[in-house]
């Protein structure tokens, strides 16, 4: 920080600050938040049916979010210290992306369907912006891999019974029992619950015993594993509990057992010096 | 408490005691609640085809349950040592807007719907009488802020998948996707499995790929929400749970490792003090 | 315990002893879990279409059955050391209940009926037999107290919510929401998520805004309820698991924090002695 | 280990050795795991529609997948150093199973299906493999015992509901409730709540107060069971899970409750001593 080199790069500096500052302002943050809650309500508003009118005002209105997000995402990219880590930051690219695609100008209907989209996607800035929102989306990604195996499981038993299903039911009914997919599809509604029985009942005239093919089913992937994928949760959430639990007693000085026997291991040796 | 001005607030007071003691009568208590019984099973009969004379019977009694209430309310709030603090208990507020417009006098046929829905919710009182009963609801709104965020989360969903739906969907079935409110209702009823397959064979049929859409939301909300809430509540009750054994077991003198390291550390002064 | 009236008593005693060791016996008591398996049987049996001679055959075998269970009620109760204690125990009582009413000779159709259906409850004699029943049965009853208030909250939500439809829904299907039983059958059939939004659909065509009915109650209902009810199972249980776990630690003699303080304890009062 | 027998024994030994090497080799393992996912894709092609070409080059490919399973199983069962032990481990056992039917040559359309049916438990070798599955399937097995009464307390109630059913309502509906064991599965269907009000409505007609046994059936079944069934395998979780925190305080070395008394009592005995 030599006071030679102060003209270019200082200046750079104190505009960085600037910005910095500006993004870690509260009501920058809530503007932000402001104009997000307005976008996702243009978002709705698009899906009544409009006056001519009030379609171009939305059109309108659309671009005004689309260069606020810019002026925006410009702010937080310039106030970060360190340019490369920015791009570290999935919930940066996600908002950069979602705003450059916001700026790409339409022409053919196809596009305009992807256009539509992107600025639904805008809502999920809510989250990117919310840190407790972002803490919440956060814990579910971790758990995901801790389920992993309980969802490659999941999805074996799937398979396998889609296998059983599509060669035995699909020529009772080719719409539900088809293919192996198709089958996949009509069980995930069976594992829902949703209208089984008239699926059931529909092979049960073919096959009499396939009421156990279903019976098994359900208390394989229903009762079972649903449990399993509560246990999971409910044992992460505690692991986090405890986790909070433990630093807050060490926070608070609570001694370990560790350090008892340490005092007691003092004492002995002071008794036996003397 | 001289006792020249005995005269007038003396006797406010012996009344005031009066009322207090009446109120935590034990039997008044168990009268109330007999009387809000009795109300219930005077709101359920109105539900049945009742002859006019029952139906002038039950009108008579209704009157009778109000003044009842009306008293029972006026003892509490003369029976209340300090008057302000009355009315800044919620359930207090409630019990004295319930009897305060059961009194209205109803005469067209719009304000007798309400009078009615008032003697309704009458049954509520219930839980303002029973503290067990206070204690469940109450603690059932200490739950929702910190649900907050998991509802605000979820409420983003819906509202993500509910403007896809209203712009895909629309045109295939408006009556379900005919707007962004509309689909919210529709994507709640496939989060509670209700006929969610009948909803999704009408898409597929225009758009094959569409079964990723609820598979998804079905995913995202019915199974990785549900088991947050679960596990929320879990740790809430835990959190109570431990709280109540804490306060036991201090109740109970049990030492803490922190006396037993304060202890240690005095039997080590005494040690080297020799 | 004299010598001298030992010829009647003792006899009866040798007689008791001799039941209570029979009681007792492991080969009686899976003879007993055989026979009420194969009485069971006879009950499935009767559900279908049999011939004359089966029939015949059956009503025999259930006379046998049902003697020897008086045989075995006899053998419980005479071997019984404490007589007045035999019939404080609920599933006693059930046991010779079920015995005695199997009994009643049965002669018009009405009455055989209710014969049918105590033959049908001979059944849950195999929980009075397991103790592991038993005792899973006797968790279940213990849990009902502690969720006292939740199902009366429960059952004030309901006739509230009944009442309200009751009161506006009559009209639209009096199928329905005739009166207010009929319109708690018809909650409980939404709670369930069972076609609910048929139900919905159909008073939404007359007050649109009927949604917000439906809605607020299963979220009242389904979800919050749901919870607290497992919440309420999960800290019964861990309350058991703890009640174990200290119980073992007992008597595995490991020692607690209030045995580690009367220990350091008494080693501050050697050291100030000396 | 003498060194004269060398020339047979170690040549077997070293053979053996190196299978072992083989089998315990990631690249071995993780081909044997792609072998799995590529029969699996030919289990789920042979369920769509295929020209006559590719039937017959998925039947080579499924011998190419039978024999190489039969070299994977032959180098497993030559590298285990005690041959008695291999068929000793269930999932030993089940591979050499599905091997040797997959061997038997399929004539007439019969034995084509079985055929079928064992190519498509193929899949489930992906358990057999990938440790983390086979822990996820043994600790659902370990469950079992535990929820073993449970499963026969819920048997129970179905039958008894069963016979009840089939008793009163087999002349309204024969084919929901013809005999016990059709009952049995309506019952099933009652529980998952799929269309049970169409059921009950059903006999409603005939017996107006069969809500009853519904009502009862559903809050004993679903509510009450289903809680149990959550508890255990939440506390089984949390045995677990208790267990392996414990192994980790253990390995970390964090002393016990006893080990702290034991010091003390030394330093007790010390101080004595003096």
């Amino acid at each position: 920080m030599n006071n030679l080199d102060k003209s270019p790069e200082s200046s750079t500096l104190a505009l960085q600050n600037a910005f910095f500052r500006l993004r870690s302002n509260k009501a920058f943050e809530l503007f932000v938040v402001g104009v997000i809650i307005f976008s996702a309500l243009v978002i709705g508003a698009r899906t009544y049916e409009l006056s001519p009118g009030l379609i171009r005002a939305i059109t309108i209105l659309d671009w005004a979010v689309t260069f606020i997000f810019l002026f925006e995402i410009t702010v937080r990219f310039l106030g970060e210290p360190d340019k490369k880590r920015f791009f570290l930051k999935a919930w940066n690219v996600f908002d950069t992306l979602i705003v450059v695609v916001s700026l790409i100008p339409i022409d053919n209907s196809d596009m305009a369907l992807i256009g539509r989209l992107v600025r639904i996607f805008r809502v999920l800035r809510m989250v990117s912006i919310i840190p407790e929102l972002r803490v919440l989306l956060d814990s579910l990604f971790k758990a995901l891999p801790q389920l992993g195996y309980v969802m490659l499981m999941m999805f074996i038993i799937f398979y396998i019974y889609a296998a059983v299903g599509a060669t035995f039911f699909a020529e009772v009914n080719s719409v539900l029992w088809g293919d192996i997919s198709i089958s996949m599809l009509t069980l995930f509604r069976v594992m829902t619950f949703e209208d089984w029985t008239d699926v059931m009942y529909e092979t049960m005239a073919v096959y009499p015993l396939s009421w156990i093919y279903y019976f098994s089913f359900i208390c394989l992937t229903a009762f079972a594993f649903l449990n399993m994928v509560i246990g999971i949760v409910v044992s992460t959430l505690e692991e986090e509990h405890a986790r909070v639990a433990k630093q807050e007693a060490d926070d608070a000085g609570v001694p370990t057992m560790l350090d008892l026997q340490a005092q007691i291991a003092e004492l002995k040796v002071l008794l036996e010096k003397r």
